[in-house]
């Protein structure tokens, strides 16, 4: 059976991992027959957004590793201890964790940095010549860390983003929600998910169709 | 387009709602071509557990419509502005929230006692003979407030819990994980989802066929 690593950054849409796009993608992969094994940086998140107000929850503080463990009902390991030698794969949900807590893009656009640990992560995975799949904004980690290879991925059709991407290197190509995009070195997937939407069994698609593939990959 | 009211208890299977469940609802109302609509009281959870070590975290307080607004990005009403007339059905997804803020099952066992504002709810509903689709742990709520009319629901295979739900004076029917179990007056859904698991997949099917025959059931 595959092992495909699932990379969260909280429990959250504007903080963490994006909810939804996480489920869908551990329900993609056991419909699959694989296993997925999740894990999070054991870091403070950036900040706490209270979901039904849009506003920052001043004075609180989570820690993404403890937050992500909600969506994986505890099934969940420190990133640090990700080990590309026993996983064939690696998938990234997005939500603005991706991009508040697992890189800063949310703040410093093209000039983002991704967190150290998850740039080794991803880094060795892609080495070694397996598959990584990057959901809704997480595309902009694969486009800093491999602009310099002119990676291809999409993040749907937005253009101020897709200018950032560009901007990073890596080159932008529109999706609809249902498609992905395959880089031309075979080896990095993205779909644009709640980066469009708009309604989750939309979104379903395209996680359906980058996991599918991820898998073929391997 | 037909509208379920989905009853969410916070963000997280031992606190709140089980976010896998509530994922896969909105999934499955959605593929059925409805709109799902979340609630959720506005009350603070009875408690916080650290999802990565199952301990309390003890001096943190949560309130349960903010932290279910994240299961819905933040498109969710306070459940006292629930209204049946223009709402067809409603579901409610398991997780420890529907045992420890819907209702105290989990500290109260058959004696237990379910939050006034969603037994006011769900009592509309049902009469105004409207489906009502109860998930995981959940059920127990539906013995509570409908065991004198000796419905039939299910949790699963659990002994310990299908006792107490004979003591509530329901009637408990064992189903597998994919199986959903329709009571004889027509109204009351359930299926065990997470109560026997054990993975993803096996919980969509029972879903699916759950959220189908609700919206059936209309």
């Amino acid at each position: 059976m595959k092992k495909i690593g699932v990379i969260l950054s909280g429990c959250g849409v504007y903080d963490g991992t994006e909810i939804h796009e996480a489920v869908l993608t551990l329900l993609s992969i056991d419909k699959a027959m694989a296993e997925a094994v999740c894990f999070a940086p054991d870091i403070p998140q950036h900040h706490v957004i209270n979901h039904l107000t849009g506003e920052v929850s001043e004075g609180e503080t989570r820690n993404v590793l403890v937050e992500s463990a909600r969506i994986a009902r505890g099934a969940i390991r420190n990133l640090k201890e990700i080990d590309s030698l026993i996983l064939d794969a690696l998938i990234i949900p997005g939500g603005f964790g991706a991009a508040k807590n697992l890189s800063d893009y949310a703040f410093r656009g093209a000039s983002c940095e991704v967190l150290p640990e998850v740039a080794e992560a991803i880094r060795k995975f892609h080495s070694t010549g397996k598959p990584i799949g990057f959901l809704c904004i997480a595309p902009v980690i694969a486009a800093r860390l491999f602009g310099s290879d002119s990676i291809e991925v999409t993040i749907g059709n937005d253009a101020a983003t897709a200018g950032d991407i560009a901007a990073m290197g890596a080159r932008h190509v529109n999706r609809r929600v249902d498609e992905i995009l395959v880089s031309a070195d075979g080896k990095v997937v993205t779909t644009p998910a709640y980066m469009l939407g708009p309604s989750i069994a939309d979104v379903a698609k395209g996680i359906d169709a980058l996991v599918v593939k991820v898998l073929e990959l391997c």
